[in-house]
């Protein structure tokens, strides 16, 4: 087995840091010159560690292992604004380190191929680049969209316009995906666990519901004359949450986003009012009850003064991994003297569209405070080794077995 | 009894909307050009009708019957921004119609004095032309007073620095209060009244509503570790609002006017929350039930993962008007074959600030649609001349009794 650097790991995920730096995090949204800058950093580092590197003209970064097979690793150097230093380059860094060491332990049959995606945070397109490495985009879709800034991202490639033509996923060459991320959320810190196993990542739907009624002096209108649509959503929230609270599984997490009255004076009463939901779940089962329960308290609520309606903005499907690639990985974690626990994975990552295509898993280390997408987030040193460790283990174990 | 002339009411006001016309309705907010010359058309059509009138450094308007004592009758001109023709004026056109018909009757004992209040809407300071007539108001209030945008009271009285000193209220002479008003709300029209004697205005508490929690991936927290602001405030305002049901008397009214939550997006449990709440009443006794039941159930709000705070931004205790006054209105209703409906003012008027200080009563009329503060506020002509006739039948019992 190929023994992993930590001191060269942390050196390695530092430096990357100081690209794009701000405060205590990094500004590196995608196809920005810091973004771009990264990913060149990325090539040199992978070619000076023997694989064949390149940037393609969407920005993927791809690096091939001088073997036959290969497992493919990786994740994404772009970020949120004002992101913080782990989210995306921890698991590119493990995949950088483990590639490295597979070189130098003189592996020539099945090493590993290295992959930064772009765009994953979806500044203009989310999974821009691991949809375009598995050809899974329409070109309309490269052409319609834009940033929040209104920059089209067209407009965006352009700088890197004149690189070679995308990479594609290779099915005879990579056999199966492994990546690495900080947990996100507060979990394996409060318990106490080091490495995270993710059996799914959730499936999410959201959805605006507005509220029609009629804006009124709220001194002269007798409650009895009202249509209040303020009120009409305040009590549905409420009975959602009710109602939520018995259907849930144990992970079943649904979330009030925004709420908005108009006109939004102490003495009117609301004429129109907006409501932002959400509810994630790795199960479509109870994806489907949590909707069931929305349609039936909206119809509830239509009986009222105030007219309620439901639009849906978001529908993605739980995404479930591989069970084999998840029991390398615990196996790993237990060999280095850790119980790994299942976490599914509440956030959208670029496995989520990898495992549509070939065998994935994805392991965990913990977010100190659950803090991400920010400047404060972090993971101790010697979790991050760890971390590193275990996955390097997970792929000797899996090669072993292919 | 002196008799009015119902044509010459409505061309008054028709040609006193044309003042500051704006659409449908009049944008004349205090102390703009608009404003002031309505006022001065004001003082002159009251010294063609025989009465002693002026306008003062505040832009109050004061028209004294040649009268040795005086029932003051009058309302407002000023308007709310794009404002309705109605609010205000109707009871300054009922004041000078009826002066102007005693006069016309020869009547030397007990006339009518007219006044048009200035800011009743609160551009700058609400009731700042009663408060002034009463000596009400301390010079700090004004010195500190702004609009919306910023503009200062004393500046804006500056146009005016040059008329008389302030009107004051002449206790040895003027013996009662009437105002006349559109009603504002739906009801006269929905039961079909024409005639609204009301017995007290409303007493309003309002508040502001903060909550506190913690900003977190909505994915990735689970519910247990949240501190969701606005889950805290979804379900407190619907517990209020189960209870203030339980606690309300016939004509309460409550309203929660806005909800926010930041930072607003569907994917953060939001950390933190506002709602604004208030509610109003003529009894004491029920605003008082209202806030107790608001400070239980914050309490309760705060055995929850996230705090609630409770402000107070406004204070104002019910008027009680004057029972034989509304008696003698009601009297004069019947007297002209219409059944008068007994109806709480659930809006502020000057009437408010005047009984502190004198007997008073006010009557309404009908509200088409109850619409006010808006362009298309509108009353029948043949209720705008109902009402005056009635007002005026109501000024000669009570100068008979006088």
């Amino acid at each position: 087995m190929a023994r992993i650097n930590g001191e060269r790991l942390l050196a390695d995920l530092r430096e990357l840091a100081s690209i794009g730096a701000y405060q205590t995090g990094v500004d590196r949204v995608a196809l920005s010159p810091q973004d771009v800058a990264a990913r060149r950093w990325l090539v040199d580092k992978l070619r000076r560690a023997g694989l064949d590197a390149s940037m393609d003209r969407v920005g993927n970064v791809l690096g091939r292992a001088p073997t036959t097979k290969a497992i493919l690793i990786g994740s994404h150097t772009d970020t949120v604004p004002k992101g913080g230093w782990l989210d995306g380059a921890l698991g590119v860094g493990y995949a950088l380190e483990i590639a490295r060491s597979v070189v130098e332990s003189g592996e020539r049959t099945a090493g590993v191929d290295v992959i930064s995606f772009e765009d994953e945070e979806g500044t203009y397109l989310p999974f821009l680049g691991s949809r375009t490495f598995f050809s899974d985009i329409a070109e309309q879709e490269i052409a319609a969209a834009r940033s929040k800034d209104g920059g089209s991202l067209t407009s965006a490639l352009q700088t890197i316009a004149g690189e070679p033509a995308p990479h594609r996923f290779d099915g005879k060459r990579q056999f199966c995906y492994l990546e690495a991320h900080i947990e996100q959320g507060p979990r394996m810190e409060a318990a106490g666990n080091r490495i995270g196993v993710v059996p799914a990542l959730v499936g999410i739907r959201r959805y605006r519901i507005r509220s029609h009624g009629a804006a009124n002096h709220a001194g002269t209108t007798p409650m009895s004359m009202r249509r209040d649509a303020g009120a009409a959503l305040i009590d549905l929230g409420a009975k959602l949450n009710g109602e939520f609270q018995r259907l849930a599984d144990r992970d079943t997490v649904w979330n009030f986003g925004n709420m908005v009255f108009h006109p939004g004076a102490a003495n009117v009463v609301p004429g129109e009012g907006e409501m932002l939901l959400e509810f994630r779940d790795i199960s479509g089962d109870v994806l489907d009850r949590f909707e069931a329960a929305l349609q039936r308290l909206v119809a509830d609520a239509n009986r009222g003064p105030a007219t309620v309606e439901v639009e849906t903005t978001a529908r993605i499907p739980p995404t479930a991994l591989t069970e084999d690639l998840g029991e390398a990985i615990a196996a790993a974690a237990r060999a280095h003297g850790e119980e790994p626990v299942r976490l599914p994975s509440g956030a959208g990552h670029d496995v989520m569209v990898v495992a549509r295509h070939m065998p994935a898993a994805m392991l965990f280390v913990p977010s100190i405070g659950g803090i991400s997408h920010d400047v404060r987030e972090n993971t101790s040193d010697a979790d991050i080794v760890f971390g590193c460790e275990v996955l390097a283990d997970a792929v000797a174990r899996i090669c072993a077995q292919a």
